[in-house]
């Protein structure tokens, strides 16, 4: 079933106790942010709460937890919080509670439609924007903790209010956190001006080893287990190499190359208009969207490498 | 003389006609962004207005100007934005100008207070702040074009709504221009999401010699005129390799160390807290603020290496 407004969202869960909060595995910002600051609303209110995440939540996102009381309860009601599918609970929580989640709250337009009620505005930059609004129609007031949660929502589904989902609505929501005393900048700092050690040895690996093919219109990193095993990098971190190779002027097209445990290769591929990374990756098995797709290869390297050199000279010539 | 209100500002901007617009020397987006904005509002009104800069502007700035009538007329007005001090004017328009400022509309706490009449607002993140409400008080509808130009200041000036001198009001600036059509996203992706191919060859020879000393916690970039060769780059490009040492997880002081034509060497440092930047490099006869100062070093390379290495393990045995 679905559900219109933050208002009826905020009614059923006042009626409520005892409350577990699932993020997805994985966990970003955002469904910490939503997780985290819905907790402490429904804490704040007397009840029961607490947040469970199948993957290990990242030591940068302490602050979101910080001060949260540790309570055991036998859970009575279920929701997940920026999660659009059941599987993306991660295995652990999937399993215990994939067909028990009461009411979802996401802003993905894919949403399975997997609980039993859904709230979903898809039009929504992050997740957290809909949960402000939710914690709003619970009558909470938004603590310093509380919009601190709600602003990492906002700036890391955002790239700090960069990408094309911002709205007027996100930046609104930005300037009440900021007055209602979220640490704006130092959440900032954290989130996109540090690069941990092993990352830094990983890009410079991979910066050293790019290639540009067709007049630099098409650029490429190679991601072997190689420099993951120079670095002490791994995939968690190739998110942020995935963007390098299409930040340099001239290039349209922009792709990673990463060798899998199993020797087979993932390919991440960013174009800036007018080349769609979804019609060229599908080419090659894949998909994705517009400005980002992305399609499995085979090994060894110089195999996935010609395939993928092929179709994009196919693209080119078009 | 100070003036107090954009209002105040607006008023005298009415009385007058064949205004000229400067901007500062190596223009960014905010002085940019002032300029265009005004020059729009003023035309918009059916006065006769231009912006000069005695520098070149890049050419990703185009869109701030284009469609403006390059209209020649007998300069009966001068306005200046975001110059904190003639001298910023640059070495053509100070010259020409520099005693002859009629207003200077800014947001420096460092304002000389050069012009005639000046409306300073220290808090405005960004001068396009101060601008946009001067240009409401003037009457004229915030068009498209105008909108592109005061969202192009405030973003750039924050590295895109990111740094602490971002207050709710900067955000809710950025809001209402994405409301009056800004290109937000086109724009931040121009701003912020590209790297030219020579500041890309620089930034690998860069991180491929970056040193780190004191348990990694100081992090040094060098920067040779041999690298400004094999790369095509150039010092204009150094802002940006500055804050590089820094964004490494444990860092907490980076410098850069760059080598000038004469053979001397610019050492910019970048700090985290409690690391004082300014004491720091005010013990090599420069200075700055906290969190970023820099200073003079003499060469040979080997020299200059060894003077900040022991003034920053002097902080570090404090």
């Amino acid at each position: 079933m679905m559900i219109d407004t933050p208002s009826s969202a905020a009614e059923i869960l006042r009626a409520q106790d005892n409350i577990l909060i699932l993020v997805h595995g994985h966990p970003d910002g955002d469904t910490l942010g939503c997780g985290y600051s819905l907790c402490r609303a429904l804490i704040s209110m007397g009840k029961k709460a607490a947040v469970r995440c199948s993957d290990e939540i990242p030591k940068k996102f302490d602050y979101l937890s910080n001060g949260i009381e540790d309570l055991s309860f036998d859970p009575e009601f279920i929701v997940s919080v920026d999660v659009a599918d059941a599987a993306l609970l991660g295995k652990k929580n999937k399993e215990l509670y994939g067909d028990k989640v009461d009411l979802s709250i996401d802003h993905h337009g894919s949403n399975r439609i997997f609980a039993k009620k859904t709230l979903l505005d898809d039009k929504a930059a992050a997740a957290c924007e809909i949960m402000l609004d939710v914690i709003k129609a619970l009558g909470v007031e938004i603590t310093k903790d509380i919009a601190n949660c709600i602003y990492t929502g906002l700036s890391t589904d955002t790239g700090c209010f960069r990408y094309s989902n911002v709205t007027p609505r996100t930046m609104r929501m930005g300037a009440e956190m900021i007055e209602a005393g979220a640490d704006n900048a130092a959440i900032n700092t954290v989130m996109f001006e540090t690069k941990t050690k092993t990352y830094v040895a990983l890009e410079k690996l991979c910066l050293a080893g790019m290639e540009t093919y067709f007049d630099e219109r098409f650029a490429l990193i190679t991601v072997t287990q190689e420099m993951f095993r120079l670095s002490g990098s791994d995939e968690s971190e190739c998110d942020a190499i995935a963007s390098l190779p299409r930040q340099i002027e001239g290039v349209v097209i922009g792709a990673t190359l990463r060798e899998k445990a199993d020797g087979t290769f993932k390919v991440s591929m960013r174009t800036h208009a007018p080349a769609d990374a979804a019609a060229i990756c599908a080419e090659m098995g894949g998909g994705g969207h517009m400005r980002a797709a992305g399609c499995q290869l085979d090994g060894p390297l110089e195999n996935a490498k010609k395939i993928l050199i092929e179709n994009i000279k196919k693209y080119f010539e078009k």
